[in-house]
């Protein structure tokens, strides 16, 4: 059997070393367009920044090691430009000579991944994109010239941010200009608020609903609002979309979200040709629909798969939540399956908990905040996404919240999930147990809470926010008129309260449910302001963060 | 409603507190027996070691703290000594004054906990447990005296070890006494040995297959083994029992493991009486026998679930994993679930992975690495449990696997998930997809593999060793006898190798599952040695720890 596969790198290569394993007798060929394979895509950032010091760790095969551990003619700066589907052959071109030749494959396999969707930026400034070793190689050139440099990324995504983190490493000013009101758009608004914070804390000039129009002259550039920024040198990370050039001009299926179409086993919709990575579609977990996702774990782990389809161990792909990770100046930023703009834009009825727990026992030293919030669906329970900011050990809950969706366990569940407990790396309550909790209360109806988004509309209807924190809290910023009763005096105080729906709200929501236990069994109206002050805040001030945003808030 | 709760810590007062919040109105009294409620447990040892400082910090809650917040009547140094289920009351003892009362109770729920299994020493010099606040006062008050301090640590268990680290920390010389051959018995010997070891190289006297026999004078202990060693205190760390003497004197049943028996409401043989806690039996996750998991998450855990019960809000506890985490120099060290030594035991066919991956991409700087067993169910592919012994990332990857566990997929399903990947956080193939993989594999028959163990028959039997690391590698340390063919020259010299059983063998075990594709797919009968040589070396090294054990291996 001979196989050729186009693109060498996460996909590609899970493909041909996994297929070798299967089969020492195939004769497989790797086309790669660019002159590596199996580079450390994920790194390429990380070495701008000079994290990864040194250029050869992001290389972590060469045609030929490839070739001596698991006989694969890998050939790189060679593009596969056509397919013949008739005559089961590619025409492929040698980048550097432009010579031509054909190859005839039995089964073909397409891991050409995705391309940056470059946005417009009207400038001469040196343009790149951080997708390649030759990228990086153009950007760390561009640097060392330049002295005390600048730079301009366009896109807050997770390159975008990547690049920011890694050029504030290396010393040079930077501005992030994000075409819309929010960075990192995976997030919903308060959940992105503190990853605006801090990357302005670190000095980046953050330039929201802008875009680049042009350039003034050398080393600065024009945004759309007509103010100049300095930059040697402009990161496009505004975003890529997958390829499908060979499988288009093929005619092979592309799916509805503009990935090339495919089957739980990989083949599309020629059954000799098959696509992984992060140029073909996925089924999205939560609704089924066709969805990208451009994340390299899922690109390998398709890889592998694609190799055990052609060896006959046919097995279908499970469907993608789109786990995702980036680590932005000290702050780990987590996410799984939707976000709460996406569930009302599709209409989807959810329920939401926010907490805001330590990663460790407090009383343990070095624990350190995080702030979850949870989508849950408000007819079955199951857990339809998740999105964590903090410190250590946001990694491990989402990867547990990750496995829990996989499981299809709800999330009510999450209460009785036996995690790992000793004082310095968890809670005897673990923070997935607490999020268990909570949404247990909110399926039983034991808690009834509200959203800081839905606070102005509540109280213009006639509720009263009733802050239950300490008179020290209080006096130290509170949400305009608000009473405050402390929780441990509350049932001392019930008769102060006015007898209409009451909003109780604390720090971070633990005493406010409490606070709403005691006034529901006591007869009142009562809901609990979901994740307390810290998300309102969060909430707040991502309106505020925006030129065009309007203050739903008092 | 007046309901009794006889133990004030971990799963008593988390079925008090959550009782008041759903019911305002009922008369709690939580009678414990000690000076402190809800105290921090878990953090006792940290205390003694210097690394808590404040001993305010471990006490999280008092009588007056819990009575403004949750209308509690919290009663210390006051021990239920007597129940009478027919007038449904109980005999209460001031321990201060020894004057008793009678109080009665509508629903009453046993939270007593375990106590310490105590080791005889036949030592006069001051011994005692380290499961209170009592506990910590006196041997922080002995340290304190004592100078330059030492200790002997009766037990290598979970607070044995913990003991340990902190005394080590604060300064003390510490023997460590080990009644059998291998330290931390919830592992198997070669995941244990690197334990082993690190307590050795930080300068404890760890004596194996050794009991404390007496005392030769003052400050020095004498052993089994007839040395003595010197110590100003004697840690018992042997471990616990549940403490069953109030049910079995009111004639409630008890389980088949020696704690109380509930069913999955926590309700025991009497109706009006639930248990919780460490004195409770659970229902074992593998095979669904009464068993005893003494872990604060469970008992937290199925504290909340009792007040639910009470309230009318019936669920069922899931069965127990036995999660389970170890902080110890700089090591982490996890488990969920069954051992092979206990699989063995009980004639359960399973198969086993063994890893040695590292927490995140090679390439970025900073990754430490882990070793990680598996155990599965060789009918089902069921996860029966797991242990891993590594730094960073160990808590997460157990927590994944627990998950995995209790909601029921399949080892091979660990492939699938998807994990959160940056490289600073994870590998694009996390080391819980590796290990699916090689379980897959496993499953599939694409690998069969050899545990270290059973080495030595095989060879007897005629099985030929290749070692296909390099000659560096080789020559750096190889077990005896094993021929050297590199991976990469493999194919070239298979006119080389006997046409033999084969087992080969690479440092961790992935080059050793390639080689023994390339052999069978080249005719020939190839097995890989689970883990590779560093497994191997440990599984080695752990029967050489013992003085009794034979050498199973050349």
């Amino acid at each position: 059997m001979k196989i050729i596969i186009v693109g060498g790198v996460a996909g590609g290569m899970s493909a041909a070393t996994r297929l070798r394993r299967l089969d020492e007798t195939a004769q497989i060929i790797v086309f790669e367009r660019g002159h590596y394979v199996s580079f450390a895509n994920c790194g390429l950032p990380y070495f701008v920044g000079g994290i990864i010091r040194n250029r050869g760790d992001l290389l972590l095969q060469t045609p030929q090691s490839l070739g001596a551990r698991f006989a694969l003619d890998v050939r790189v700066d060679t593009e596969v430009v056509r397919i013949d589907r008739t005559a089961q052959t590619v025409s492929v071109r040698n980048v550097l000579t432009g010579d031509e030749s054909i190859e005839h494959y039995d089964r073909l396999v397409l891991a050409a991944g995705a391309s940056a969707r470059s946005g417009a930026t009207g400038s001469t400034i040196p343009t790149y994109t951080l997708r390649t070793v030759d990228d990086v190689d153009r950007i760390t050139a561009v640097l060392a010239e330049a002295g005390a440099a600048s730079a301009v990324v366009m896109g807050g995504g997770f390159i975008g941010l990547e690049a920011v983190e890694n050029l504030v490493h290396r010393g040079v000013h930077v501005t992030l200009v994000q075409r819309g009101p929010q960075i990192f758009t995976p997030l919903d608004p308060e959940m992105a608020a503190p990853v605006l914070d801090r990357v302005r804390e670190r000095g980046v000039d953050v330039r929201l609903n802008t875009t680049v129009t042009g350039t003034a002259g050398a080393g600065t550039v024009i945004l759309s609002d007509g103010t100049t920024v300095p930059a040697d040198l402009v990161i496009d990370a505004s975003g890529v979309r997958p390829d499908v050039t060979l499988a288009e001009q093929a005619g092979l299926r592309i799916g509805e979200s503009g990935g090339v179409w495919v089957d739980g086993t990989q083949a599309t919709s020629d059954p000799l040709i098959f696509a992984v990575g992060d140029g073909v579609e996925k089924m999205d977990a939560v609704d089924g629909s066709g969805t990208l996702v451009t994340m390299a774990g899922l690109a390998n782990r398709h890889g592998r798969s694609v190799a055990d389809s052609i060896a006959g161990n046919t097995e279908h792909a499970a469907p993608a939540l789109g786990t995702g990770i980036l680590g932005i100046f000290g702050l780990t930023v987590a996410l799984v399956g939707w976000s709460e703009k996406r569930l009302v834009a599709a209409g989807r009825a959810h329920r939401i908990a926010h907490t805001h727990p330590s990663n460790h026992a407090g009383y343990f030293p070095g624990a350190e905040g995080m702030s979850i919030k949870l989508l849950i669906d408000a007819e079955s329970d199951a857990i339809l996404g998740a999105q964590i900011v903090g410190g250590a050990g946001v990694d491990k809950r989402i990867d547990v919240l990750a496995v829990a969706m996989a499981a299809g366990l709800g999330a009510s569940a999450l209460t009785r999930l036996e995690l790992a407990y000793a004082p310095q790396y968890a809670s005897a309550k673990d923070p997935i147990n607490q999020l268990g909790y909570v949404a247990d209360n909110l399926a039983q109806g034991t808690s009834v809470n509200l959203q800081w988004h839905e606070l102005e509309a509540a109280r213009a209807a006639g509720a009263v926010l009733v802050d239950v924190r300490s008179a020290e809290e209080f006096a130290a910023g509170s949400i305009p008129g608000a009473l405050n009763v402390s929780l441990d005096e509350l049932r001392a105080r019930l008769f102060e309260l006015p007898r209409v729906p009451l909003i109780v709200h604390c720090q971070v929501g633990q005493r406010g449910h409490t606070a709403a236990r005691i006034l529901t069994e006591s007869g009142f109206d009562a809901q609990n302001l979901d994740g307390g002050y810290r998300t309102w805040l969060a909430g707040t001030s991502s309106l505020m963060a925006s030129p065009i945003a309007e203050r739903v808030l008092v």
